[in-house]
């Protein structure tokens, strides 16, 4: 299948961060194989017209847990333990997969309406939130989210360790890759030695990447401190579970010296700026990891923590809200907040995405440049950053196949969907109701 | 002309924050004149089915400078000072009148797409203003935005008194109060004592309300300590400015005394998040203000700082923004930034709005909750404050009108004015484009 996509401007997201009017941009398969500015030789089955709108990699969400759509809103209003205690936990012992898979679902198709075409995901279920990547057509990074609650532990019967090789076993390079599996520690406070070990050996005997929370509230960061004498990043490095491509999301209370092992151990930070201010965790010092050397990518963590997934919001609040609270205008510039969102994200996750140029991925969004919020355009990239809406984007390429156009999906049955959450999902998740 | 609303969820923002579900409401002539669950006796000319979507009062942007939806992105990038003196300044000297009408119908018809039916706009040229607001169908309180850079002061001849002088004389009133005139001072930094005190009086003669920018920057802030001694609050107090109704703009750096004042003489505070992030100018301290007993508003400020008008956007900022500055995930509720953009926004303008109540402005709008963001809803505040989106936004009734629905636009030509601002106000604007 091959595909010349014409009549735009393409943000490349190449290192000199390339705006390309009049750009010509040539698909065959899954991936990108010419770019530039005049129309390549050859014949096309496929032309799609840009219409005057803006080209960009489609966006990289480097942390979220996309079931928990199901609890938008759910809980809000009380503090944090209350919120989990009374609100999410309860809840999610009442999963089953066929809950998960519509709720799953649901929540892609937010993200892929506003531009998301890759995700990192960590949740309990994982199996069956592969199969509802798989016929979505995105992308993503699969993890368990690994807890271990008691220092008594068998891998051999332990409920993560099990799901994790079931996982891996089953999703791990599916369709060329679409999908990975990741290994995964929910986070410290969540977990013993035992866990920490394991999946650091499950990860170098199986070629995977690793996801795990880092230091997201003060309390937990603290907490670290007062058991092991070291931060979060520090204690896992000394288990090895940094010896691989990792994503540690939050980082809100990371210290220099974390940053020092981050950036020399290839650490990605997944900054989630609608969810740490919602919750009260806090601010992450982004440009100050940045500075040191940390890639540092985007993600809207769950939407019972953001409440949404319009990325483009995700994009702009990264974008602005650093510049607010160090009080310096330059703190990050529209350009770094877009590559958190799409090439540095690619990096997080180990892949060749992110970037408009042959060889990586096909995952491309069109955004409609014509709307009143992008009128006028004086910057194409700052109207990017700071003023374009989940609902500018007017089509989602992911991995080469059209999978949303003017407002419709091509891969989800959406009223089939929207059924099965009305009248099986919510039902079992909250029976109260 | 008397209309009823129903089949919808009303949430009403009154003192208890109710939330009716199988509203109706009834509209005669620009005013509400009931609200309940039982249909109201009696027919109606027209009747507006909600679809099972939620109604609540229109947003009020309480602090906004509308002619600069021109620059939108224009300049991002730079520090603050080579933003103003290189970009933004010589484009305001060259605006006329038809260039303000043509960005002014821009701007307001992306803010009426988001939900907004009242503004506060301070700008130069706001006869002109005036004109747009008027036909637009919206209200608006319109300042000049005084400035006075020389000691040498007539007000006879001084441009800004007479600017505010046929601002009063013409429009003051307009039509059952859709627009008033309110007096004003630019900021303490770009005036003299001499012109506080002739707004202040000229407030007090004609019944106006005042407008100002307070503390945005922590420069302008301690460059009046230095100064006068005294912060922008206290100088401007010693004139007389606050003896009326006013709206004090951004206020990040207001001090516990400067909150004594402003709740003692009924000042009300403006937050304006996107910019102050954007900008680099820092947090304002909303919960504290709140506390001490300080109305605080909701704005965008221009375009050219925020960098669009999804006022969604804006409330769901405010909303988060102070729980993670102050590590409180109850800083703020849905429902405290719901009121900031509503009726507390309404009080900031000395308005009979923000509250679906009989007697109130019909000020109105509706939001299609079947929005995938909006599913499932657990709590319709909740979705309101931190899942909505302006694309969410099915009908806007200002002042008992529908001026929007479904994406059209009532009351503006948007395909004229697009032509207008493509070729004749930006060509005039930008003449080196």
């Amino acid at each position: 299948m091959s595909i010349l996509i014409h009549n735009c401007t393409a943000v490349l997201m190449d290192e000199a961060g390339t705006v390309l009017p009049g750009a010509y941009v040539a698909v065959e398969g899954s991936k990108i194989v010419s770019v530039g500015a005049q129309r390549p030789a050859g014949d096309f089955e496929t032309e799609i017209d840009g219409k005057g709108g803006v080209l960009m990699p489609g966006f990289v969400n480097a942390h979220t847990h996309v079931p928990m759509t199901a609890m938008r809103g759910y809980g809000d209003g009380n503090n944090l333990q209350d919120w989990l205690n009374n609100y999410i936990f309860p809840v999610e012992a009442r999963w089953d997969d066929r809950a998960i898979r519509a709720c799953t679902d649901l929540g892609l198709a937010e993200m892929i309406a506003s531009g998301v075409t890759c995700i990192a995901d960590m949740y309990g279920h994982s199996p069956a939130i592969a199969q509802s990547v798989a016929d979505s057509g995105i992308s993503a990074n699969l993890s368990v989210g690994g807890v271990q609650f008691s220092d008594d532990f068998d891998p051999d019967t332990h409920n993560d360790c099990r799901v994790q090789r079931e996982l891996t076993e089953t999703w791990h390079g599916y369709n060329d890759g679409q999908i990975l599996a990741d290994a995964s520690v929910h986070g410290e406070y969540t977990s013993h030695h035992q866990l920490w070990r394991w999946m650091a050996g499950y990860a170098r005997d199986h070629g995977l990447g690793m996801h795990v929370h880092i230091s997201e509230t003060r309390s937990e960061h603290e907490a670290c401190l007062a058991r092991h004498g070291k931060t979060p990043i520090q204690i896992l490095n000394d288990y090895g579970v940094w010896d691989t491509r990792a994503i540690a999301a939050h980082c809100v209370y990371t210290t220099p010296e974390d940053w020092a092992i981050m950036a020399e151990k290839g650490i990605s930070a997944v900054h989630n700026p609608m969810s740490n201010l919602k919750l009260g965790s806090g601010i992450a010092p982004v440009p100050a990891m940045k500075k040191a050397g940390v890639n540092v990518a985007l993600g809207t963590d769950g939407v019972s923590s953001n409440n949404c997934t319009d990325f483009f919001g995700d994009l702009k609040l990264a974008a602005i809200l650093h510049n607010g609270a160090g009080c310096d205008p330059l703190a990050l510039l529209p350009m770094d907040a877009l590559r958190m969102a799409t090439c540095d994200g690619a990096r997080a996750l180990g892949r060749r995405t992110g970037v408009i140029a042959p060889g990586y991925t096909a995952d491309l969004i069109l955004v409609d440049f014509s709307h009143l919020n992008l009128t006028p355009c004086h910057s194409v990239v700052s109207n990017l950053a700071y003023a374009a809406h989940g609902s500018d984007v007017a089509m989602n390429m992911a991995r080469g196949k059209v999978i949303y156009k003017d407002g419709e999906f091509l891969t989800i049955d959406l009223e089939r969907v929207r059924r099965e959450v009305a009248d099986y999902a919510l039902p079992l998740l909250f029976p109260e109701k």
